[in-house]
């Protein structure tokens, strides 16, 4: 029996680790600190009541003869598919219900995908990135390029028509940058996809966090994408669902390669390979989409927008570069006085106990850079800003 | 862009479809018939106590700042893990947690389990089979070696030695023909993927049917095996989770191919593809193997099996050859008179109104013979009987 090589070549990740442990080491050392996490790439609200109701509701009914549900449709069922085509649709987005699939998340969406395509693809993948999008296609020993992202295109890369690639990664708004891509931006990126017969990836799992109307926040607001895109997105963090597992998956009928539909092509897959997510959490994602639900989640959205913004201010103040933070849970700052990440992370730790993530973990180009998020809660989020204000000043 | 060519080679299945298109015609010409539907493959009665009031607790508990959980482990909580090693233990296999791997069921796991080896493989695959495991194979073009099983070998095809493979897919209580390996035969399968240096992947989906210890219900229990098989296991039929999800895999340590092991391959292809299964699910899970967990799903079991009991008598009692029943909610019958199996279908529908699976939907092997369930009613699997006697006398 052979293995899949591939897996050789995939390096382990010490970020988190390291993290987890440099902080532990300190918190022995030093008992009566506050340590406060700024590093936390994970909702901390509860889910809200509708979602609750609605689950416990949905799970009465797996009680009863009459209200069981055995297998469903593996693409998911259709009273949560109607409210996400409403959702579009309210984006100007117009969706046919079989170009809607339910999963259990953006990652699995984003791993499995490509199943679809050819080892023989070249990957376009922004650096710094989510490393999902490398270590997926590196398992598949497909070749990458890495796209740079930094100061002077503020994180937000654009296409090199020198550069010929068949598969594009984008998130936005990003993680972990926090960065947005306008308009223009993406129907430069749609040109450079059809020009190049390229599928774009796009992740938008962070698309609840935008909040001006000109900022598109799904890749099928630009003409042309629904020939060249697929877009992932997820209730983990619109609606607090990392632990309880939802997202959906677009993929439009007109995305046609050597008269094979990819549509069609990913409904085969997802029926051979996946089973559907559990009824009980598509009733509570229906309830997501309810007018009750929208109203509870945006409260708790704008929650973290607040702690968000309390760190803009004190960067800002202190005249330090960043992006994100407005339509994005994620601040990615420069490191002051030209630190490199890991000098930063030590030096917050030690001096003012804030914990955060060292920008070069993200990739190359994440070098001198840090990130900081706004998964705390308001108290702790202004205590750590005071007491960066301080240090800085 | 290349597109994935082996999809290409996916034969679309119209086994269900064109039992429902069928069945759809006579119920619309004979309005006043009723149709007895023994070919579901799903499980009927609904969630058992423990279970529903399990995820709703969790879902509270999720509702709350103190009991909300964002993302988990992606292998599972070890509070599930821990239940699962200990239904090991009482069949007298010792597992570490870190074997165990919690999963959305074991038809993704099945699929995805295929990430971790070359695409230079020979498959050994038994026919009839259920199909995933063709077409997850062809999906990613590996070579398939068909098994015949057959009257001859009671459906339970033993190790040829004259044919080298590298994976080979065991079900055991078998789905579609309810027939069980025994320990002896079990053995012979470990000896040869030993000798051969390949690995079983086992399918214990159905083992919570085994009602003689004798018989083995993991193929750990065979000695050797954890050298040589991963096995995939579900609550589906066993707590009827098919609409729930959940389900687990185990990797045993002991699986090292070129210097990699399958454990930590496996761990790496789930973290970075798969974010686990939703945290209230893992409690409903947990439930089912608490001691009134165990009582209330037995009830279930025993229903089904009373159900497969009802239809083998009636065979009997006609001198049908057929396998399964006893061990398994599934009865695999010759079609009497040298039917072949839509005949067969037809003549059941036309004249006694039962609705079964033609044999032949499951490969070349299954011609000639039929799969009837016993996820109905009692009532209506009697009713069914009593036709069916009829008919045959």
């Amino acid at each position: 029996m052979k293995i899949n090589e591939n897996y050789k070549k995939l390096e382990v990740s010490y970020l988190f680790s390291t993290i987890a442990k440099k902080v532990n080491e300190f918190i022995r050392n030093n008992p009566d600190k506050k340590v406060i996490r700024l590093g936390i790439g994970d909702v901390t609200r509860p889910l809200c009541k509708s979602v609750i109701e609605a689950i416990k509701s949905a799970t009465d009914e797996m009680g009863t003869f009459e209200g069981f549900r055995g297998y469903g449709p593996e693409q998911g069922y259709d009273f949560l598919k109607e409210e996400i085509q409403k959702y579009y649709a309210r984006k100007n987005v117009s969706l046919d219900l079989d170009e809607i699939f339910i999963s259990d998340g953006a990652k699995s969406d984003l791993g499995n995908i490509l199943d679809l395509f050819s080892t023989d693809n070249t990957v376009l993948i922004p650096d710094p990135v989510y490393p999902v999008y490398v270590d997926t296609n590196l398992m598949q020993n497909r070749n990458i390029i890495f796209l740079k992202a930094d100061q002077q295109n503020d994180f937000l890369p654009m296409p090199d028509e020198s550069i010929k690639a068949d598969l594009i990664y984008l998130c936005s708004p990003n993680n972990p940058t926090g960065a947005v891509y306008n308009k223009s931006q993406l129907e430069k990126w749609v040109q450079y996809a059809l020009k190049n017969n390229a599928v774009i990836l796009f992740d938008s799992a962070y698309e609840c966090f935008i909040s001006d109307s000109n900022l598109p926040s799904s890749i099928f607001e630009i003409e042309g994408a629904k020939s060249c895109a697929i877009e992932f997105c997820s209730l983990s963090k619109t609606a607090g669902f990392t632990g309880t597992r939802c997202g959906y998956t677009i993929v439009p009928f007109e995305l046609n390669f050597d008269n094979m539909s990819l549509n069609k092509m990913w409904l085969r897959r997802q029926t051979t390979k996946f089973n559907g997510v559990p009824y009980i959490v598509q009733r509570g994602a229906q309830a997501v989409f309810s007018e009750k639900g929208q109203k509870e989640i945006k409260e708790n959205i704008e929650y973290y927008k607040r702690n968000a913004s309390l760190i803009s201010q004190t960067l800002k103040k202190h005249n330090i570069y960043f992006t994100g933070g407005i339509h994005s849970p994620y601040i990615w700052l420069k490191c002051p006085n030209n630190m490199k990440s890991w000098e930063f992370f030590d030096y917050l730790l030690q001096n003012i106990q804030i914990v955060g993530t060292p920008g070069a973990g993200f990739g190359q180009n994440g070098e001198g850079f840090f990130r900081l998020t706004s998964f705390n809660t308001c108290e702790n989020t202004k205590e750590a800003m005071e007491r960066l204000d301080n240090l800085l000043t």
